[in-house]
């Protein structure tokens, strides 16, 4: 086993150096660590990563348009893994899901009024498509599963197998089990990926040393179109997408069941009642290059929207603003694969508002990509150069 | 000079321990050193204290009842102080009256509504009974003097010498000046009030130490009245009242040129525009006893109204949310003078609303009292044992 931080002095080659701690490079470091594959995570900072912020609900069906794209069906994918990706981790480390952050609360999703309601309900249609359960219910029920919602509200929406995943508790877990597996991290910002004709060799780290290593995984999320080193064709092209989050604290024994998603006069609102009481209210959408300070509008809409929906929430504690910036790519879909520009780059980034959704698949594919040379169909579509192929 | 920190092995004897080292303690520490007595304050963290919180604006008349009581004789008197106080503290420091935190901005009361208008003209008369400066001004004036204003607004009333005082600088060179007349300072919890007999002798550490001394000042804020040690009529009756202040940042030149105070659908806000750029937006006003968490509802509602008042601020960082107990006396006026009931006890609290602007005469009022034996007339009305004396 190998201490969590270590001086780059001691840790010099590596099979893979995964750029970037979050859930996303946590996942994978771990999966290609059960592989037998030598990997070294390096991060300066892994809590500035969207995962620290995020609610991380699995949604897959609410998140997206109604049409059946590639996107959707590698939702429904890593939806599929969650459980068992969740027992492995856990018992990896003697726990329980719970404990890597898995909890079974189901999502009411909200009407604010008539026509929210009839757009429920084609949305429970388009979900029994894809055999996502989900049951409409008229006001009076709403009041039995969330008796704390405001009064008034005309139904919704109960989809009870669309979970949440606390993501602070996941990547504290994923890190943990790599740890056990061999992985090892350097906190350290990376300063450039370092090259050899039209390969990768390693990255090169603010303090003058370097990680050498045949591979290298980019998964610094929002950072990712930022590094120094490939071809401008390798770089990712990812922006990033602030949204900032809440946590709110009501004392006493918790009010609410289930995730709770809505829209107050056309602004989308979700609550997520943590399993420590804190229950995340978020997230604005905002396009604002790398500020991650806490935007007062967005903050207000939020506690604005929020207590609408469940009014009791005035007399909360505000217990955190939270910022993170979205990893956003030109489709807002992932990159996940191998560079078609430079030899031993792996991408996956662009995640942007599902990263926790798609942990599993995106770790298992990488796994695979580096362990066996292929990557699992489902991710075809979202090959990093993709947007090259396309004529202009 | 002495050190800002020292522990208590070396201090075992003063002329006045001071407990509470925030504005009230820190001023009166400093007046006493300059007339040479030997002083030690006591404070286990001065930021918990309501001046960290508190917007420090200078507006005794804004702040009262239409009705011309003692306090507001003790508010002017001590405006009236504060230009030659500000003075000589930075005369002391070799500094600005900036430096110590003044601020000679003005104020812009703003009438949301015809009927606010009214009640400012009604203001204005009363101000001039006191000769304080004020002008009625319309919609056109009041777009004039702060242009960034809501659109639509009918005008207000300008106060030109109500200017405001960064409580976070005055603080700092209050300790600062008196650490240069030899005040020392001791971070500790004071445990309780030695006595013997009817008379003080000190006060006991947490650590287990105790600092001897013949007079022991009170000027622990909210809480004052928590203390151990003295007999029950001479524990000042002091409550907590809870108010939360936002700090929010503009980027670019600072958009607003004076206080600027209003209602906004008869909630009271105010917008204080510090030198460094900040707005500080305030304040609640709340009985939670000595609970210091943010309460979402506030927050929520001074983002509404404030946003109301300059709309751009919804652009603005949120910097800093404060929440501090202001010392609510049952007449929430202030009680300073000696205690009635133990000898060598002063007490310098419940200033409630008005710490930064009554520090100058508290201050000045308890170094004439413990120099010449005699508190100024105008402190007369504040005595602490007031209570006792009315019938029930």
């Amino acid at each position: 086993m190998q201490s969590q931080h270590r001086t780059t002095a001691d840790v010099t080659t590596a099979d893979v150096v995964v750029v970037g701690a979050g859930v996303i490079g946590a996942a994978i470091a771990w999966r290609c660590a059960q592989r037998r594959i030598a990997v070294v995570t390096v991060d300066p900072d892994p809590t500035r990563g969207a995962w620290h912020t995020a609610a991380g609900m699995l949604a897959p069906v609410t998140e997206l348009q109604y049409t059946e794209t590639p996107l959707l069906h590698l939702n429904l994918d890593s939806l599929r893994r969650w459980p068992a990706f969740a027992a492995e981790l856990a018992a990896e480390l003697g726990a329980d899901e719970r404990a890597v952050g898995l909890r079974r609360t189901g999502t009411v999703l909200v009407a604010w009024d008539a026509a929210d309601l009839a757009a429920l309900r084609d949305l429970h249609a388009f979900g029994q498509r894809f055999d996502i359960a989900s049951i409409l219910i008229g006001g009076r029920d709403l009041r039995g599963l969330e008796p704390a919602l405001a009064a008034g509200l005309p139904g919704g929406l109960h989809a009870p197998d669309d979970h949440q995943v606390d993501p602070r508790l996941l990547r504290d877990a994923l890190a943990r089990a790599g740890r056990r597996r061999g992985v090892r991290h350097v906190t350290a910002e990376v300063t450039r990926v370092r090259t050899t004709g039209d390969r990768v060799e390693g990255v090169d780290l603010a303090d003058g040393t370097t990680l050498a290593a045949p591979v290298v995984v980019l998964a610094a999320g929002a950072w990712s179109g930022t590094l120094a080193g490939p071809p401008p064709g390798a770089v990712p092209a990812v922006r990033p997408v602030k949204g900032q989050t809440l946590r709110l604290r009501l004392p006493g024994t918790p009010v609410l069941n289930h995730v709770v998603r809505g829209r107050v006069k056309g602004n989308p609102i979700y609550l997520v009642p943590r399993a420590d009481g804190r229950i995340v209210v978020g997230a604005s959408t905002e396009e604002a290059g790398f500020d991650r300070s806490a935007r007062a509008g967005a903050v207000y809409e939020l506690l604005r929207d929020a207590q609408s929906l469940l009014p009791e929430l005035g007399e909360a504690e505000l217990a955190e603003i939270s910022t993170g910036l979205r990893p956003g790519s030109p489709d807002n879909a992932p990159l996940v694969g191998a560079s078609g520009a430079l030899g031993g780059l792996v991408v996956a980034t662009g995640h942007y508002r599902n990263g926790v959704l798609l942990t599993p698949v995106t770790a298992d594919g990488v796994a695979a990509l580096l362990a066996d040379g292929a990557l699992p169909d489902v991710l075809h579509p979202f090959a990093p150069d993709r947007f090259e192929r396309i004529p202009a």
